[in-house]
């Protein structure tokens, strides 16, 4: 059976009902059950490689055809390591605690009522998402374990890829005794179904874009069903007047080069003045030495004649590429001002060893990531200690910076009383015994 | 001076940008500054009670010769007693604990990274609503408190009064060194205004609409800024087989009559087949005697000829009124899948004595709050020991259910190293003393 075949009937709301029926189901499941299910996709990913391998081949196919650029290949490529290590991640997940029925606030009210706000799946999460295929695993296995379903909507240029990894989970899932629409692909390859998955208000729970700019942006604009806004960052590395040069160095060029196309590099490097002879030439010729192209203010400039001048646009600017604003600040305060209107609210870094300068910065920037002496690449699910993430969120509501499994859930309030009613006085319930031990004449 | 005039000038977009610059200002405020601008906005709304009360008076005025229904009067009209209790609000508000700064989750990585995760302000709120003035007061100095600056937009009907109560708060605040702007009304009184608010995205971060359902429908379908929707409740009283029938009566009719014209008053009533004899004739006279018209199925009507028929969209209806729709179910089963058809995911509440029915309910559905052997009416901020609250959130994202500080908050991921970088073992710092106790040579 091809499985693309198999994925790619009926509409886009039948499969959001499907979807909602399988959250349903997936409400009342056991932590055990649904490591269970994971333990089983795990297996299913090592056992079904070559699957996964046939349909990438198709799809590398399909863009040497098109002429589609090396990067794109690049991205779309699976190996079999790859495949391994994301079998691995799926079995580290089964390993996790169980993100559901945590009590996230618990009391017991003057009046003897019980209150527990517990942790619940959200329900339904639609993904849509551009490039590398292991984000399908990503995503559709983090939702699985925090008792989601998912409709998936990855890149149409790794369309048998993903239905290859989609349909490999759901076989998984299935043997596991829980319903295979838990994950789904969005069935039709058009705008049209986008927009349709993007209008199932009451259906689908919350969509996650996570891609280019341009995809976050139509997300957000068109979408009537709550989205989370993720990944958009021009974050920026603050060299202060109380840095260690050394370290400041380290990190400038980790934050920019170590991998520059992702949302966590270094877009923009601002130095205080009282350093920047110091600091500048060697940071400069560092850039340079690493094919880094240095945008920057007159004073910049003057320490480097191949230095391009800094537009206005500059500032704002997400590179994605080995391109980094620069600019001398004459203060720390006039570095925050400088990222309070420029910033994006992802990810900003200050070296220093001030402590009353790494306390002000931190403070005073409203953003989701702050690193004190350390690199913008830190800023990442797994390097914080939250496991695979679904994405960094650049949003302030419901969950802000990299994207765990607590981010895949919302709370619920049970109430427990014994007829406890508004406005009135609860019915004496306490029990005691006699002076013999026995218990009060009347009670059961 | 009249308030009105200070605060009825300028734009909508210059109010934001002011409403920007206080929440800059508020996010490096300690709890105790925040504090003392509590108390003196609380000892300010006592010593200008007259201020409010004339007015309250004129708004009166315009309110009777408009010809307003005496319902819309009532909920406008401010007195002594309740100017004192909204006094004594913001002074037991001033005790609570800062909301701020709390540590949500703190760890110490494998590589001596520092990672903790802590309660910031969300920044500017909107804040849209209806009715009574008092939700000035609520919603401005809960958000005072949490550090964030607010913009309101109460009714028209009450402008006089809403803005007496706003200058009261800005001069308390004032006088306790923080900036006014914090608390602004929505310059302006056309729906002009109220639509420039919906689309100040990166200048204003949240919309909270508190009313009627029109409202809230109109400011999630129009507004660019995201929105947390509120209250409406369509809740369900669901007796089951075990219910003790007594408990389950008082709870009907403090859920259906003690106020019920709010979201979490019960509006539709599911009894379980087995205990229909026995509960539905005394509830139904029960029901008849508080003047509530029952909108019952074929099977409820058979106990009672003043029962209504119930239409399909008796089911879905929020009737904020004295009419209750009722069915008989012949499982549990049935009642949650009733409920899963037409609940709002406000509250539900089961009256059982078993722990079985209890356990499986509260697992099955999908609800903000859910009620075991407790009213419906508890699903309230200060009954749950949340404090005064800004709302009922419906919806799953951010806040779900009363709304108390916290829902008022973001966080800041706060990433600490020593030179840390990405993909490559860190430095050591570890120190060690030689066997006499000094310091090794070379480190200061």
């Amino acid at each position: 059976m091809d499985p693309c075949t198999s994925l790619a009937t009926g509409t886009v709301r039948e499969a959001a009902l499907a979807a909602r029926s399988a959250a349903d189901r997936l409400a009342t499941t056991t932590g055990a059950e649904r490591d269970a299910a994971l333990t089983a996709v795990s297996g299913r990913l090592t056992a079904r490689v070559l699957d996964v391998l046939a349909a990438n081949e198709r799809d590398l196919a399909a863009a040497r055809a098109n002429g589609l650029p090396d990067a794109v290949l690049d991205r779309l490529a699976l190996d079999t390591d790859q495949i391994d290590s994301l079998a691995s991640m799926v079995r580290d997940l089964a390993d996790r605690p169980d993100p559901l029925g945590e009590v996230t606030r618990g009391a017991v009210m003057p009046s003897g009522l019980e209150v527990r706000e517990i942790r619940t799946p959200i329900g339904v999460v639609g993904m849509i998402y551009e490039g590398r295929p292991n984000v399908t695993v990503d995503a559709g296995v983090l939702c699985l374990k925090s008792g989601n379903a998912a409709l998936l909507r990855g890149s149409s240029s790794a369309r048998h890829t993903n239905a290859a990894l989609i349909d490999i989970m759901r076989e998984g899932i299935a043997s596991a005794d829980l319903p295979p629409d838990t994950l789904q692909a969005v069935p039709g390859d058009t705008h049209a179904s986008v927009h349709e998955l993007m209008s199932l208000t009451g259906l689908v729970d919350v969509l996650v874009p996570r891609g280019g700019r341009e995809l976050i942006r139509t997300t957000v604009r068109e979408a009537a069903v709550p989205v989370i806004e993720t990944g958009v960052g021009n974050c920026h590395v603050y060299v202060d007047e109380h840095a260690d040069l050394d370290m400041a160095l380290s990190i400038l060029l980790n934050a920019k080069t170590q991998r520059p196309t992702v949302c966590n590099a270094a877009e923009s490097l601002l130095v205080h003045a009282a350093v920047a002879d110091s600091f500048l030439p060697r940071a400069l010729a560092a850039l340079a030495d690493r094919d880094v192209t240095v945008h920057g203010d007159r004073r910049v400039r003057a320490y480097d004649a191949s230095v391009v001048p800094a537009t206005d646009e500059d500032w704002g600017r997400e590179y994605l590429s080995l391109d980094i604003a620069a600019a001398v600040v004459d203060s720390m305060d006039a570095a925050v001002c400088h990222i309070r209107l420029h910033g994006s609210g992802h990810t900003e870094a200050i070296v220093t060893d001030s402590q009353t300068a790494a306390r002000r910065f931190v403070a005073a920037l409203d953003t989701a990531v702050v690193a004190v002496n350390a690199s913008t690449r830190l800023a990442d699910g797994a390097e914080l200690g939250l496991g695979t993430e679904l994405g960094i969120s650049t949003q302030k509501l419901h969950a802000r910076g990299p994207m765990g499994l607590s981010a895949l859930t919302t709370t619920k309030c049970v109430v427990t009383g014994d007829g406890h009613i508004r406005g009135a006085t609860p019915m004496t319930t306490s029990l005691s015994c006699d002076a013999l031990g026995r218990p009060p004449r009347g009670r059961s």
